[in-house]
């Protein structure tokens, strides 16, 4: 009884604070939402004279990050600052940098910081240089202004994160992603507080290292799209600054049609024609586990790889092994009986082991996608909990990881190549209401967000990693009780904007394929269009995985489509509205709408056809239908025709051009309202 | 008289060539125009079938550009190719690639091809692999469509470039550029046919490469923003694929403080405080050419850094030298008089003197700016013409070069970054009417476009470039003839899109910064601003070089506003029809512009307020208050009254935040128009 009572009392005090949370993030833009956040009634005004000290001496990482937050500062206000650089030597300064030492990012690193910002003064303290850029970003946050004046909110925070790991992964294989897309979105995960980056850098579509040891599996496995040991090295030192791991990953021993196009004596089917593979799905070239030539390769391979990878962790894939050549060979099937190896996994396992023995002698702990739990894996290793619901199993493999032993990253529920609402992203917590011991908990390291880049390139990545993985990293950062959608979005909606600022392509890029699409001509059309639309869900956009290659292209309307069409929300609401109470003003926001189809199917047509075009016509046609239909409806207040809106509808329904109209179902419920 | 005749027939048949030219160049976009071009009634339709064969083995610079054709022709016609690479061994390929040598970009490379497009098969053929690669960024400006088809225009082309030498010179010192922004230049210039990348790596802002042999060059003369050795072999190998030459610049004696804030004891001042510049301008700070140990230095940097630039040619930079610390420095002043050099002129030739021999022993030509042309310098050193009636001459040096026995190369006349119209630059002719012998043409090695960067940044450097930079391509490799601007300007249009396709920003950036400013509102009203306005031109902006520092916000208003304003152009010609004679159709046409303007002015004042829009209200109320006064006046048909007009006129003339209005012409014109 004491101890409900207790715990009664606990939620009504944290009930209080997340409220008080809740009411300043009416106001603040911040994201990930501090730990602890109180507001004073201050404000320091930014003028010309604004100025930083880093009370530390010969230091990188906050010297370079207080250096680009002046630039940052000044780009975003339009204030010329009159000093371009941090110093050491003015107590005066306006902005106070103090923390005790400088760290590398490794797992478990202090991240914690204290920012105050006064009339006169801000203090920004922290326990680490990395805590310190933690908070830098918090304060370029806070940023705001009237008129006439720009001014930094007067606030105390105290922020530290939840999770230790809290990750992006790229694959750069399925399509390459030269040096500066990594490095701009090194920059977005720095903006939102996250701090690995996981990098998908082999795979059946190409082996995007350089290899001085094994040359061919860049010359023979990558079309010339790889990473020198030097571009490695300098993306490394790059993330390293903004207090980012790196975790590369080497997909073995299946995903590796890449390895064997260039080393065929590696794989496990004698005379198969290994080759680069152009298509999307799960391969069957796997590495011959019963081959003591692999093992040499990849302790030649790893020797040299792992050095450029500082970060104690390394990823050795280990997904999507489905063994079929294994099967196929008498010689793997006589090994596996020899060693008392039941299942393809069970060899899988032996293999995972030999490599875990590798990577030990190159000081890296194992990581691997939870295929590699199995009964026999040593708890030594790191599971990357992926599969859940979506591959059959009843909850993510998370939870049971570390009960087992074993340290563990969540990335189901994160994946982002999916193309679903940040709403679905950010409802999924890591723990949820699991029961943990205190050292299971401690096996939960965090999350990662998965960009697979089946159908993303260089154009679109941006637009698929950014806003909503903001949202997923202010999951891994702030506490469980952060979680109101509306509030989220709206912060979302300006961290969107600012990420553009810091170098992000998302937004900008859109309208580049749109003048594509329209070959020049005036894009708003297909803007209203495409406020409404969105790329095909859960991989069923090139279903299969042939419809799309490798070289297909990629600026189609469905790679100008993000998830979250800004239309269709709104829409949404205004439906909700005007079916619980229909007023004039729901009915006119409702008229807007259609008008606004109606308008941009009158402005699409009047374009100079095109191929591209002409295929879009359809899906802009049908919406025009159905926005006729009920444009009159409201426009009368007269009745519906059932069938024949439901007629149109089901047509708005069908996907055209890869990409659907996303307003089914508020359409719908419209409808039944105006039948009623 | 027989002369005479001659010259008639041969300027008929030149006329007759040049105006059957024109009739194609109104329905081919091709920029630059080929030598000949002669169309045939046919076309190849462009299907998924699509595929390439090169008729020549082991080669790396046609393999990447005809990959890159497939994939830049996939992206802007939505075709999904079945082939995504291009094959040896396929007769029946649809384009036959055929070249005879392989050959690295030097001076005077064979870049000439011939093109046929017919209905069943297209062949390209060059003597090298680099005319073959011209030449399919000829078939790619070839694309055309119907509402269902795309197909390439049926024509035969036989081109070959006017001038040797076409140049893109970008400053990284003044403003770094990351190699990003440097390689998807060279992208664009290789799109549009230039041939030389003119890297202007060190001024007083910035020493951008990292030195090994003198490592405080980078370390205490750059902020850290530097290319490493790495990055420079990447970029020149990114060059050399597309053809592209790589001229390095090290500026020298003047333009040192970044050199001398790393090695002061190089300086020409005792005990003076080197450091790096944040401002724009001529500054003291020079390297000492009467200390050995300067000579030493220079021979040292430029055997380490030499060798990472293959090109024979190697600019010193000499320019704007005043010599102060010269005059200033008793030692200096006796070694002058000791070696009988009068001038600080003579003092600087004996020091280019001496670097030209250090460069010889590294096989270099000595290039620089045109103020190294003294009487006693060698003829062996390459001028590089810049000044011009601007800084006082009477024309610009080129010609007297050539005349002198120099190799030279103009850039006076291509200063992008002084903000003028393209039809400035394009109307620059290198050899105009000047009479050369044979000898003196050939040492006219071709011209120069300079992006300087004081008011740059990678955010805005693209929308400085392009498009001007394409059609000053056009005038270094098209034959003189073709010069009809509004002809250029319509190519020029589709031009600039499609090198927003390649992947550069000067399009997609203008909306950022719009954002920016707005703080992610509607952007619309800004831009029907931005289609009027242009940033100050010839210095104006920054004049004196103080307003801005390096590290000053560039992100206004102007960093969004392009020469060529667009709705400026179009409203000229407007005003132009309607003085000449005016009907209801032009009325209508004027109307509907300050109708726009007045619009916008309204959406303007809607937006949520802040400090940067509060700085642009002055610009835009003056907009507006001129727009109602002719407004009223053409749509009441009433006369204007001639004070008012002038007076909003005026007020309107003011530049505001560094822009200016340009429209004050055409409105003079307009109310003169309306008075009578």
């Amino acid at each position: 009884m004491l101890k409900r009572l207790l715990l009664l009392l606990l939620v009504g005090i944290f009930t209080q604070q997340s409220f008080s949370q809740h009411q300043l993030s009416k106001t603040l833009n911040l994201m990930p939402w501090p730990k602890e956040i109180n507001a004073n009634s201050e404000v320091f005004l930014i003028r010309s004279d604004f100025t930083i000290q880093i009370n530390y001496a010969d230091e990188t990482k906050v010297t370079h990050a207080a250096t680009k937050f002046l630039r940052r500062l000044s780009t975003r206000t339009g204030i010329f600052l009159k000093n371009g650089f941090p110093s050491k030597n003015n107590e005066k300064a306006s902005l106070q940098i103090t923390f005790q030492k400088v760290v590398a990012p490794v797992l478990g690193v202090d991240e914690s910081y204290k920012l105050e910002v006064k009339n006169k003064q801000i203090l920004l303290k922290a326990t680490t240089d990395i805590g310190a850029i933690r908070g830098l970003e918090t304060l370029l946050q806070l940023v705001k202004n009237t008129k006439y004046t720009t001014y930094f909110s007067g606030v105390s925070i105290t922020d530290a994160p939840r999770f230790l790991w809290r990750g992006l992964m790229i694959d750069v294989a399925r399509h390459f992603m030269p040096v500066e897309v990594i490095k701009r979105n090194l920059d977005a995960m720095a903006a939102v507080k996250m701090n690995v980056f996981h990098w998908h850098l082999t795979d059946d579509q190409g082996f995007r290292v350089e290899s001085k040891v094994y040359p061919k599996l860049h010359q023979l496995g990558s079309d010339g799209l790889y990473y020198t040991q030097a571009q490695i090295k300098e993306v490394v030192k790059y993330a390293t600054r903004l207090g980012i791991r790196v975790i590369p990953e080497f997909d073995v021993p299946g995903h590796a049609s890449a390895i064997l196009a260039a080393y065929p004596a590696l794989g496990s089917k004698d005379g198969y024609d290994y080759s680069i593979e152009r298509n999307a799905g799960v391969f069957d070239p796997t590495l011959d586990p019963t081959n003591d030539e692999t093992y040499v390769f990849l302790k030649n391979l790893f020797t040299e790889i792992a050095p450029l990878f500082p970060d104690e962790y390394f990823h050795i894939g280990g997904d999507e092994n489905e063994g079929k050549h294994w099967s196929e060979s008498k010689e793997i099937t006589a090994f596996k009986k020899k060693h008392q190896l039941k299942t393809n996994h069970d060899l899988q396992t032996y293999f995972n082991i030999k490599l875990e023995k590798i990577l030990l002698k190159l000081h890296k702990k194992l990581m691997g996608w939870d295929e590699i739990m199995t009964p026999t894996m040593p708890t030594t290793a790191v599971i990357h909990s992926w599969r859940g619901a979506h591959e059959g199993l009843k909850e993510s493999t998370l939870i049971a990881a570390a009960k087992k032993g074993y340290q563990s990253v969540l990335s189901n529920g994160y994946y982002i190549d999916r193309m679903l609402s940040v709403k679905h992203h950010y409802g999924v917590d890591p723990i949820g209401d699991a029961v943990l011991t205190k050292q299971e908990r401690a096996r939960i390291l965090g999350g990662e967000t998965t960009m697979w880049s089946e159908l993303v390139t260089p154009l679109t990545v941006d637009s698929r990693i950014w806003p909503r993985t903001a949202a997923i990293a202010e999951r891994y950062w702030s506490h469980k009780s952060v979680r109101d959608e509306d509030n989220m979005f709206k912060r979302l909606n300006v961290v969107s904007f600012q990420l553009e600022e810091l170098g992000l392509t998302h937004l900008r890029n859109k309208n580049v394929i749109l003048r594509n699409i329209t070959q020049n001509q005036n894009t708003s059309s297909l803007q209203v269009l495409s406020a409404i639309s969105e790329p095909l869900k859960i991989y069923s956009r090139n279903s299969g995985g042939t419809e799309y290659q490798t070289y297909s292209p990629f600026a189609l309307f469905a790679d100008a489509c993000t998830a979250d069409a800004a239309d269709a929300i709104s829409f949404a609401k205004v439906v909700d509205l005007h079916v619980a109470n229909s007023t004039k003003i729901t009915q006119k926001k409702l008229l807007y709408f259609f008008q606004k189809w109606m308008k941009g199917y009158t402005q699409f047509q009047k374009l100079k056809p095109n191929p591209k075009l002409a295929r879009l016509n359809p899906l802009y046609s049908n919406l025009n239908a159905v926005s006729e239909l009920f444009y009159k409806a409201l426009k009368e207040n007269s009745r519906v025709n059932d069938g024949a809106v439901m007629l149109a509808i089901n047509k708005l329904k069908v996907p055209v051009e890869d990409v659907e109209v996303v307003l089914v179902k508020s359409l719908i419920k419209l409808k039944r309202s105006l039948i009623k």
